[in-house]
């Protein structure tokens, strides 16, 4: 494919700088690139790479100084901008196959949209409904009673459990199960007796899953994802947790039991959450932190145990030189000593 | 299905107070039950929300005061006799298929028991023995000279790898890999040349696993899983590890090489364990802990690194007045040096 | 098999003590030895047990005390002799089926080299390209114009996604997923939107993958695994990271985006990295760390936030006795008062 400039700039509602004739075959990185690519500087800092890029243009926002060497898109917002024209040169569902591969095994009386791609070796039960334009690769199990919306892409080796529902536009990376049993037991005679987990899965619009995550089934009624969050990998939902909506998930990150996040809480990579806490909305969770209560919202909480950043680092920065104030301590102590024993004379 | 609440009463050995023709049709959470639910309330904290439920019954404890305008099971143990009640309302062997799929992959030289599930496009092996009336989801790996039990079920996508055998009633969640090759290295000259892992893993009865866990086969003999043992999500359970009967081990720990846990021990969320411990029977970690020694019997440990709960509160509330005990230093350092000054004079 | 000690002595360089006829036909673990059996003792610790063995020979180092009542060969590395008989007596490759199964969905496109073995019901799509003496077991995953090379090992459920190309003898096991996307978002009016992630994952010669692994593909260009770099089960390797050569990166570790690990380097289990570091050659991370900045090359650090070990070390202690050193203070404090009032007088 090919591209002038200026095409380009009208496609993401940026000015041209420079040639807007010149011919983009491609995208790359500043450092990577080479003749015919675009790339960007997003940051002031990477301004200097900007001067020595291959590329044949560059995408930047306007605080940054360039060269004028080598033609620019000016946007206010580069990422963006190159985001949308990558998914142009770039096949970003990288589909091999489509259509129902024969070698599926889908029941008769699962419901399946128009234009929908199944890939080989998956299976479908009854009682599933899939939506038009959803594309679930090989070797994914979706059980029965299951519903899922439109346009979503289900990677292979998803595993999508009885009764869950998914939206629409819904993406979910490889080995990621969707609607495993809560952990539940109640004690009896020493024994751990299971306590039936009866309730669903329930994601929203646009949720985005990495691999190999795990989100469990309620106890009773749902564990819900909000529309516009994004779960990175290897992170754990437990049952019945409601995520508000566009939240921020990073990987490994576990969220115990009936744990409320509401809308647009960030939780970085690690951080681990006892059961029944709430995130207030915008709130952040810095990484490696264990929250052991709530969290109200608009907060940047740190450490384990999480507090208040600002605390958090005000602590940690007194632990740090904790050997040296006891050192202090023991001067004092000794001069004290003498002081008293001066006193006595 | 339709119960009155008298055959449920019967049925978990509690007491009706009220009417016992009441007709019960489902179960649910106390708020979110409707007419035709029955619910229940094990804990005093929540009896204000018995006032208030739709539901058409209740099942509570002896100690909690209701309102009388519910019929109500009292019962010792309101979440057992709940989890009973709910296991006849719902299925919860979430079956779309019985009997031997068509399209399962399984060995002449496999032994299926009776009355097995062998769901679609699953992988059984030749020396591999299945016992009686066990469910394997359909796409799991079942390698060469396992051995299952009775009753067991085995959700989609498990893999149980080479040699590794399975007591009765295990359940294992998708995604969960039963015997991978342990971490085993031995360097020369630079290189990292890797130690056969020539053992196995031995699951014992009743032994219930999450999803995407991985459970690594041992260097020799086996690792072993204890009866009646639960295990969440993510966890990883290194070579050689020893876990006793009825353990709980939390989403996200990682017990490293060689540890025991003795019986009935309580791993919380993300706790890691270094390598070749013990773990006393009937000790608690708390979440988030790093446990770098052996810690004894009927013991609670936190922190990180872990130290008895007590201990640890006491250090934890130290550090977070840490900033006010260094301002207190310094007024002393300043008051001491007028002192001496004052002393000189 | 049967190999008598001299024979396996030859094997690994070393040399004989007492009667090198005696008839070797397994090898165990020290305590559990049998007779028949080899077994090695590698550290002084455990040179008692070597007394009461019921093995009929053992490898030891030079350093071992031997009662002389069981033969043995002297080995200056033990641990690596024994590695290699090992290999010699147990099925390494514990494979049930060879050659292509015909339940496999093989593209026509796909290139398969000599000698390849692809189990039951794996997937191969088109323009994937399989060297010689690959064994890909069953329920695999290979995507579009991905490339293995030769004598790979990919145990079950293992899925290899678009574009990634890994080198020769890379072993990895059950559930791992290679090449999802990496975790970038826009925020574009309070909605995240995606940064496609164009990169792919490039797989050095030699690396080992442990289980339920996800290692996700670069933005641009590749995310790195170097040569002879070993993996642990459930590691989470966002975009862009590049991993050198020979590091041992163990259980439940997390490294973010854009971080560099040069050659060498140790983070044991459940380390988590920020982005953007780059931890020096020959550097250690002990276990639990949260590491915020990079860290120098011969370097051992530890703690949260991690610091050299030795600092690390020195601050924990002081933490520790924290609740003293407040006493103390408290004690000072009164004393101070009590002088600077004596003085007053």
């Amino acid at each position: 494919m090919k591209k002038t400039l200026g095409e380009l700039a009208d496609l993401v509602g940026g000015e041209v700088v420079g040639d807007a004739q010149v011919a983009i075959t491609g995208i790359s990185g500043i450092e990577e690139a080479s003749a015919g690519d675009l790339t960007f500087v997003a940051n002031a800092r990477y301004a200097n790479l900007a001067q020595d890029t291959r590329a044949s243009a560059i995408i930047a926002s306007p605080d940054i100084k360039l060269s004028g060497k080598t033609p620019a898109i000016r946007s206010a917002n580069p990422s963006l901008a190159f985001a949308r024209i990558a998914s142009i040169f770039h096949d970003t569902a990288p589909l091999y196959f489509q259509g129902i591969h024969p070698s599926a095994v889908i029941a008769p009386e699962a419901v399946i949209g128009r234009n929908v791609t199944v890939g080989p070796l998956t299976v479908i039960e009854g009682g599933a409904r899939i939506g038009d334009d959803t594309v679930i690769f090989g070797q994914c199990y979706i059980a029965r009673d299951t519903e899922l919306g439109q346009g979503c892409v289900l990677y292979p080796q998803v595993t999508v459990r009885e009764r869950v529902t998914i939206g629409n536009r819904v993406v979910i990376h490889n080995g990621t199960v969707i609607g495993s049993d809560g952990f539940g037991y109640v004690q009896v005679d020493g024994i751990h007796e299971k306590i039936p987990q009866i309730g669903i899965v329930d994601i929203h619009d646009d949720v985005e899953i990495g691999a190999n995550v795990t989100i469990d089934r309620a106890r009773f009624k749902s564990t819900v994802i909000g529309q516009g969050t994004k779960i990175d990998n290897l992170v754990q939902i437990a049952h019945n947790v409601h995520i508000g909506k566009n939240c921020i998930i990073c990987s490994q990150v576990g969220i115990s039991g009936s744990c409320i996040l509401e809308d647009n809480v960030i939780l970085a990579g690690q951080v681990g959450l006892a059961g029944h806490l709430t995130i207030g909305a915008n709130s952040i969770v810095a990484s490696g932190s264990g929250v052991p209560s709530s969290i109200p919202p608009n907060s940047t909480y740190w450490g384990f145990p999480a507090k208040p950043q600002q605390e958090a680092r005000r602590v940690n920065a007194s632990v740090q030189r904790l050997p040296h104030y006891v050192k202090v301590l023991n001067e004092l102590k000794h001069k004290v000593a003498a002081l008293e024993a001066r006193l006595k004379e």
